[in-house]
């Protein structure tokens, strides 16, 4: 989408040296840029076949939120440990160094339930994989997932293979 | 507002002994309470007279993005230090117990842009306050603060005295 690529910042070394950062708060600079990229997003998932749309912390939840609201279904928030007040699951993942771990409210996906995941950016897939196994714990199916923008070149959309992966903006990831 | 009400869930010690947590995921778990909440914010800050909205993280982005969205004003992300991509300025302030920091991008906000700053909780009122800060550093005007609840014997709304503070849905903090 080359309108909302120019929205795109590209920042060189953050949040570490040698990492050129993909930024989308440039997105949130304008109402048109927010606009656009809501637009594009909830076009990509219309018309509305799913429940539930789920949003990885934090900046999931920018571009998440007026997704569900627009469509009327419910939010689910995808949240780093302790941060989430009622019973929860969670799922640990691994990153190039470590491993993370992220929860979902255990009542926030009913069986049965279709679910979209939205978050901003799609690198190695890590995050988003582990949010769609918190859901098919919980009895959900994810029939879609959607970024912003695409590194494509870090192996994302080979990880995500039996997923529906959907993203506006592509970019080489080194 | 009864209606959004009887959507927020209230957990006992969370996040520590003796709290009693006002929880608006609740809203989130439906498509109606979601839109209730999100048209009730943006029923307040109508008619149009601002030109960004300011989310505090993260639960503030959940509900600040779709009024920015709706109103087709830009959004401000209001972070914890060291989330924020490019430029930003920072606000430090106390807690209770100790001393938080926030920032926010040096460019989200132009001088003599009106700001509407968004959140779930009113509570003592000092990110909120803090917050303000960072948009009057920048030239900004604060026009408006609005919060999902307000836990009113906090004293947030007598911190916040020079600023027009609306809020959906009072309960006691204590």
């Amino acid at each position: 989408m080359k309108n909302l690529e120019k929205y795109i910042y590209s920042i060189p070394d953050f949040p570490k040296p040698g990492i050129l950062f993909r930024d989308i708060t440039g997105v949130l600079d304008s109402g048109e840029g927010l606009q656009l990229a809501v637009d594009a997003l909830t076009s990509h998932l219309a018309p509305r076949d799913f429940d539930v749309v789920a949003g990885i912390e934090s900046r999931g939840f920018i571009f998440g939120a007026p997704v569900a609201y627009k469509f009327g279904t419910s939010f689910a928030p995808v949240r780093k440990p302790g941060k989430l007040p009622r019973a929860t699951i969670r799922q640990e993942y691994k990153l190039e160094y470590g491993e993370a771990t992220i929860e979902m409210h255990a009542d926030a996906v009913k069986p049965g339930q279709k679910v979209v995941i939205v978050d901003d950016l799609l690198a190695t897939g890590g995050t988003a994989e582990a949010a769609a196994k918190l859901v098919e714990r919980l009895g959900g199916k994810v029939v879609k997932m959607i970024f912003l923008i695409e590194l494509y070149d870090l192996g994302g959309r080979e990880r995500l293979s039996k997923y529906n992966v959907e993203s506006l903006v592509r970019f080489p990831g080194h």
